[in-house]
């Protein structure tokens, strides 16, 4: 059965207290609108709507940065859910597969948990997706009738007996893409808000006679967020289920709590981490290797026997091959770095490519901009660069060469050749006293006159 | 009606087991009886008088730091609060204000609650903060007559039926600055412990026919520091309230647990701070800013759009205006920096002007002391400083002027110059692979030898 | 009474998912079996027997690093903790002291507890270590006939009143040497899992009317370690410890849940320690000392006064004497500093000895490594090393002396003597922006061809 999604992302989110639209405010690195987004892509739809509102212009390019294909169509008011879904009939006309409908706020829905309400639409004319509720309080119930479905009320409306219920809606349902636009059709803004609810073409239906059923899941996949405090403890949940993942993975973790991972943050087994490191998105850590405290990834692969930091920072285009070592305060960006070569103290590599078993010598940086452009520099294998050497790039350093500490590279450098550009040492006797003494003349004078 | 505050600062802290004064032990970066200090302040008193004791030099100093009119009294020996509140008469002499006693080491008792302190003075004679007890066991409770506070029991003093009572004694009074002396007179030391109790002004107070009125607080106002572990609560119970202080202005803080901030923070709507960002005091970030990851501000102003860290240091007298880049691993101290100039890797910026859309590159140094006096940077606008450039101060460059990578910059550069300071670059062909093979055999040779 | 530890360390740890043998998963920076090993120590064991299977060489190797002494045998075939204690029979041949049956994956038995166990094995002939458990239901029971020990009952062959005791078997037991390899001797297999069964040898003693006796001790001191969330529980634990033993010593900590202390991490009484700071193994600080936030030491010794970070990181070897200042990302390793000297920004010094009020310039490097040899740089006293100086070591530079800005000394410079190496500064009237100017021609070009 083929099947679209329509992602609901139109809201303020007046409680963020925020310029940017809620659905892109972060979770794991993620705006909280891909975290459904990417949920709902395990069922391969064939079309994902997203019904932007608020903001919309942001919204479509932060959908679109994580998938070209993906569909924006605003909403222009905001006249409630069934309103909002509404807007995706236009681009849904003809479609005659399962559509469900997601939160853009709502990020845990699991692939699971949508792919059983995919399997459950197709003896069913519309799903509903609800859960057990630790405190209904404020949720809307769903009422059964056998296996059946046979109403959502409100908790305002529910009778003494309909509040006892603990099964409760999600807002996410799922129904036959012709049919959907039908039931829309029908719904109508007579309530308090004078809002369309999309959760009336239940009622709808089964005053036609059709078939509604419910698919639960765990209450934290339905979570919303509305407050930044609520974005903070989902990422609280997002991060103590990716520690505890890690450690099932095999991953050594002394400080847990102190590990950031973003949301699609890869790491091997038995690597280790230490306390104090922040992964940005799309890093990937192979078995074996060493990600010491303090450091910061992201957009990287370090391969296996790597060691990382303490204080290292790697920025996207960074490839470590094996047994690569970056030390403390440096920082690589778009990089090839070779097995076994060593950038230990000091030194911003960008825009280069080094080979294996090279040593970059501490305060080492590539000049990879001259003000207008960036530029390249090529580093061979079993290199030697000296302390402090800038490599004022484009610039190429063939294998085996050297080059004396302190020295400016402006020109390629020959394999085994030793490249320098270093004014001699002179020494003047006596003249560090004489100038210290002058300058503290120079001082008591100045206090004199103060 | 005037005011004016006595804040009791005398005591040791045996239980934190150190040699500096409890009160001078730190919350969120400034002294605990600047905490008091603070709050007191927002009443306009007339006179801040601090009682010292212990310490009281240090105690003088940083309160006098604080507030420079704070007017510091010593108290000898420790004779009990009443005692300690009696060494402000001298310099309270006259004063027919309403007088407030405060702790210097108790924190957290809130503007708003002194202020409706003084309110109730106003028709009382005597006031006294009280809390209604989670857990009453250790304190001494307020026996209420009516509206009016009839006396004070200490717990080991009280019947049963006092015992229930859990409104109890904050230790906080307010009093008619001449009536207070008056009743301090009375009080004796007839107890145990042979001390002069403040409390014992209500009981006097009362006998003589005057009204004593209660003002509640919350009881985690009213919390006492005595340990360093209950000053670690402390400082996690403000930096929660930070935290969330900073949720409801629309501050987005991912892992709002690893950001610390001081006393005095004030960060602007959609900032976003990033995992493990440290504020000393005196930092202000308007909105709209970016704080990296591990970033650590002190003394600084950073402006709407600029992008601070991951890795940077931001120390006193930094202000950077919009659209400012400082990358990692970069120290900025006492720096004005223009609009959208970046200084983005391994650089030391210290007693400098930076002009607008200046580029400073990796590795950049203001040599600013000389061994003896501190001198000044000057760098105009769009001005490109060269990676690992020296800019030996004082120096200027001139607006569009570019420096050489590695150039060491004594004097001062025209607008539109290139300036460089380098010795040419030479080559020796074959001399690495010789120099290498050299080394080895004087490492194998060292190897036999030993 | 002579003592002997053997410490079973042969399970492979299924459940850590991991090629390291589970007793070899750091703990506050030692092994599992370092723990087990530093407790034990503290009998002043006549031998310290390690029963190794999984990963036996790299467990000897641990131990041995550990403790020389050490003895490692090996349990080829897992078959259970009586066929594992049986392995060091022939190392302990003839020992008639006391015996100590340890774990190597619970670290946390204290010193006084394996006291307690030795005075206790003086006047029974087998001694267990028990627990009051919280939750006794997977725990063995510890059925008691008076004050002696009965019998140990697994839960799953207890009666219904067995398993009302809450009195549970830690595994940890002690014997006369002699006796228990005669125990041992006649535990048997004939259970479901077919393994021999240390406990045994409590019900075959008291069936020969021996006397066995329990010592109890906490439940905490007993925790295993069998899964990377169980070690994860256990380094917050031992965490949590450190740092209300730092407040109880009088260590400042403003953020105690951010500070990761080693198990032999020494910090003295007012020094303070800042947010987000992580101690390695080795390392001592005196009191009076500051250590800022996101500093890193390992293997180093801080003398009063002294400052270091933020972002300092201090490795093996590195002895800070008094009023020591090391800055911001500086790293210092194998290098004496001596009292009153500043190392403050962007340098790395290592290999290196350092004199008295020596100050060093930002950007320095000792250049230790020449791409074969690691050599030593020697500084003196009141010597002001100018920024981005390179040292190429071996060099030693005199007292008083100075270098200049951006040298490169490769020679020794005498006392007082200024030396440096400096092409002369030169300036290029109104080139800077004729360069901006090509290159900007030059993208413009580039564009137009993309």
């Amino acid at each position: 059965m083929k099947t679209a999604l329509v992602i609901l992302a139109a809201g303020k989110g007046t409680r963020m207290n925020s310029d940017l639209p809620k659905v892109l405010h972060p979770l794991a690195g993620a705006p909280l609108l891909v975290h459904a987004m990417q949920s709902g892509a395990s069922l391969g739809p064939s079309h994902t709507v997203i019904v932007a509102g608020h903001g919309a212009e942001l919204v479509r390019k932060a959908a679109r940065s994580h998938d070209a294909s993906a569909i924006i169509v605003e909403q222009n008011e905001q006249l409630g859910t069934g309103h909002a879904a509404k807007q995706a009939q236009e681009v849904l006309k003809g479609f005659d597969g399962t559509v469900i409908v997601l939160f853009g706020d709502t990020p845990f829905v699991s692939p699971e948990t949508l792919s059983a309400i995919c399997d459950a639409q197709r003896s069913s004319d519309v799903v509903v997706l609800g859960f057990e509720a630790e405190d209904p309080a404020r949720y809307g119930r769903l009422v059964m009738d056998g296996t059946q479905l046979d109403r959502i009320v409100e908790f305002k409306d529910a009778s003494e007996a309909e509040r006892t219920i603990t099964l409760c809606n999600s807002g996410v349902v799922a129904c036959n893409g012709t049919l959907l636009f039908d039931l829309l059709q029908a719904v109508d803004n007579d309530n308090a808000a004078g809002e369309f609810y999309l959760p009336d073409i239940v009622g709808i239906a089964r005053a036609r006679g059709l078939k509604a059923a419910v698919v639960t899941c765990d209450e934290s996949e339905t979570l919303g967020i509305n407050s930044r405090a609520e974005l903070s403890a989902a990422e609280a949940a997002f991060q103590n289920r990716a520690r505890a993942d890690a450690f099932e993975n095999g991953v050594t973790l002394p400080a847990p709590e102190t590990v950031h991972f973003a949301f699609d943050t890869v790491v091997g087994r038995d690597t280790i981490i230490e306390p104090n490191v922040v992964f940005g998105v799309g890093v990937t850590v192979e078995s074996g290797a060493t990600i010491r405290a303090f450091s910061h990834l992201e957009g990287c692969h370090v391969a296996r026997g790597s060691i990382v930091g303490p204080y290292a920072r790697l920025r996207p285009g960074t490839e470590l091959s094996e047994n690569v070592r970056v030390g403390n305060f440096v920082e690589v960006k778009n990089a090839r770095i070779g097995t076994g070569t060593k950038i230990n103290h000091l030194s911003y590599i960008g825009d280069a490519t080094l080979g294996e078993h090279t040593n970059v010598g501490a305060g080492t940086i590539t000049c990879n901009y001259d003000g207008v452009l960036k530029h390249h520099t090529e580093i061979g294998n079993h290199v030697f660069i000296g302390s402090n050497t800038m490599l004022v790039a484009p610039v190429q350093i063939g294998d085996h060469a050297m080059t004396g500490s302190g020295s400016v590279i402006t020109s390629d450098v020959e394999p085994e050749a030793l490249a320098l550009s270093r004014a001699p040492q002179i020494e003047k006797p006596g003249m560090a006293t004489k100038l210290i003494n002058l300058l503290k003349a120079k001082k008591a004078k100045q206090q004199r006159g103060s």
